[in-house]
């Protein structure tokens, strides 16, 4: 089959690669269309050691799976982290976190940018028909701003302040703001923040910031700046939720993270059910955040647009296959 | 009045300081004794800007209380934020938040180690008369051990390690114990776990720690070694506290903070009530800590001796203010 194939810090697609093969419990699914995340990035400048085909924000259709004939056919999305079921993390409960799990496109799984993908059929979560691929390939994202939620309790008295008005910052703030909280995003690019405003979201430039003006920031940007943003905008004994990856070591001040008693929450992948819910209900509006799409042979330039700055999400077709 | 004095990063011992004269609220207390703290060593050494009288743990005896006469010659702790109970943090009842606060020789307020000080009255504690000076010193060092518990629910599930056997270690391990959980302090002094040990709490050097051991860990050493001991111990989506201040920036990885959804809770001062019960109750063991006593006017020797490694508490006597 045709894939994208990441090794050391190189992309290229190749078209000889093995389709892969569904193992006990999984499903072989034929990717329609997946989305280019900053992590994907980030494993091409080399931020982490994979070697595979990247991607794991998808939308497909359900080639085969073997023992679970009732998925085949189904338009699908699915949970990025393959779980053991049996080690301790698995049996309490922390499925994501499994010691031993893959992780599409990320750890020991190739993804999504390619003919074909596997994934447990557990993982699986059938697309409603209301829902078109362009919405539903954005239920991962989705799904991990709402693990905000489910890791920090939020309602109508909390002045929120995300930092970053990127495709994840927007989704983190489409979300809080479904939580009636006194929300005000932070970016940087007036075409960003105009798509936020046009949403009834408060909106500033970074030097809007006021010292201890929020309950909870989130950081949403992933860099330095933008934590100490954050940093800046959580009142003492506030939460600073870090919601992107980060890239090495980053020198932080500990100390007034201690006097002013701030609890830092770490925050990555979240429930899918609730985000296709959602998307569903139309209660995210995730359209305008599409900013390119491309086919698979043109992946290589999928991923050089989704790289310049000021772009949102690229989209990448898997048109050939459709015609496999 | 004598008194140490802190300029710079020297100190000495002066007898020529004006004794405080307390303002509405406030009660003039004389010093009877005083334990020096790590934080009074990062004073010393610049980590924080502070000119003035140093010393924040004490136990005195009330001189005056102009319009609260009720509390003359009684014998005292006090916490030690001066908040102004009128701004957002304060009205909040995050009292020890205040936006404006005075901190007791720490932040725009003489402190402990001369021989009389002011602070408001309603930041004072009565001593119980079976509690000694010697353990009633040790209120606010306990009292910011109880914050933990204050912060994070802990139950007899609950896996816990605390890195660091030094004196702040040591009072955070024993109020833990007092919750059931399983407890483990790790350190790398013999005489220091054998004190723990003797009060039948498990303890380890660090390399005994394994990856993901426990539910949460507590870092009271203020070092980026300690935290990074800490960090290793907790699981995926454990609870990082930090009770201990860090001098300067840290270098962090917090890709695995986001990748591990590990909450980290920075503490600070907590609750005197709960900790001078502890003492009075003889449920926390403190007489142990004391490795040297030295009267105020060799207080330069007695910082001297606190900061050499190994050493636990050290403890200013205002003797020539009994005489006085």
């Amino acid at each position: 089959m045709r894939g994208l194939w990441l090794e050391g810090q190189a992309i290229r697609l190749r078209g000889d690669l093995a389709a892969p093969a569904p193992r006990p419990g999984e499903a072989l699914v034929r990717v329609t269309l997946a989305g280019i995340c900053n992590t994907d990035l980030e494993l091409v400048r080399g931020y982490y050691p994979f070697t595979g085909v990247p991607g794991h924000e998808f939308v497909g259709r359900v080639e085969s799976a073997p023992g679970a004939e009732e998925w085949q056919g189904r338009r699908v999305v699915g949970e990025i982290n393959a779980s053991c079921g049996q080690c301790p993390a698995c049996t309490a409960g922390r499925r994501t976190h499994c010691e031993r799990r893959t992780v599409l496109g990320i750890v020991n799984r190739n993804g999504a940018f390619a003919e074909y993908l596997t994934l447990p059929v557990e993982n699986l979560h059938a697309v409603p028909d209301n829902l078109s691929d362009e919405a539903a390939v954005f239920t991962e994202p989705l799904a991990a701003a709402l693990e905000i939620q489910e890791q920090v309790k939020i309602g109508p008295a909390d002045r929120v302040v995300v930092v970053g008005d990127g495709k994840l910052g927007n989704l983190v703030a489409q979300t809080l703001a479904l939580t009636g909280c006194v929300l005000t995003v932070i970016g940087r690019h007036r075409r960003k923040l105009a798509l936020l405003a046009g949403r009834g979201i408060a909106t500033g430039l970074p030097d809007s910031i006021r010292q201890g003006q929020a309950d909870m920031a989130v950081d949403c940007t992933g860099n330095p700046e933008g934590f100490d943003l954050a940093r800046a905008a959580v009142r003492p004994r506030g939460t600073l939720v870090l919601k992107s990856t980060y890239a090495g070591k980053q020198a932080l001040d500990m100390s007034r993270i201690v006097v002013d008693e701030i609890t830092l929450v770490g925050s990555r992948c979240g429930p899918f059910g609730p985000a296709l819910a959602l998307l569903a209900e139309r209660r995210v509006d995730v359209a305008p955040l599409v900013d390119a799409r491309f086919p698979l042979h043109d992946a290589v330039e999928a991923f050089d647009e989704a790289a310049r700055p000021g772009v949102l999400k690229v989209l990448v077709e898997m048109e050939a296959a459709a015609k496999a």
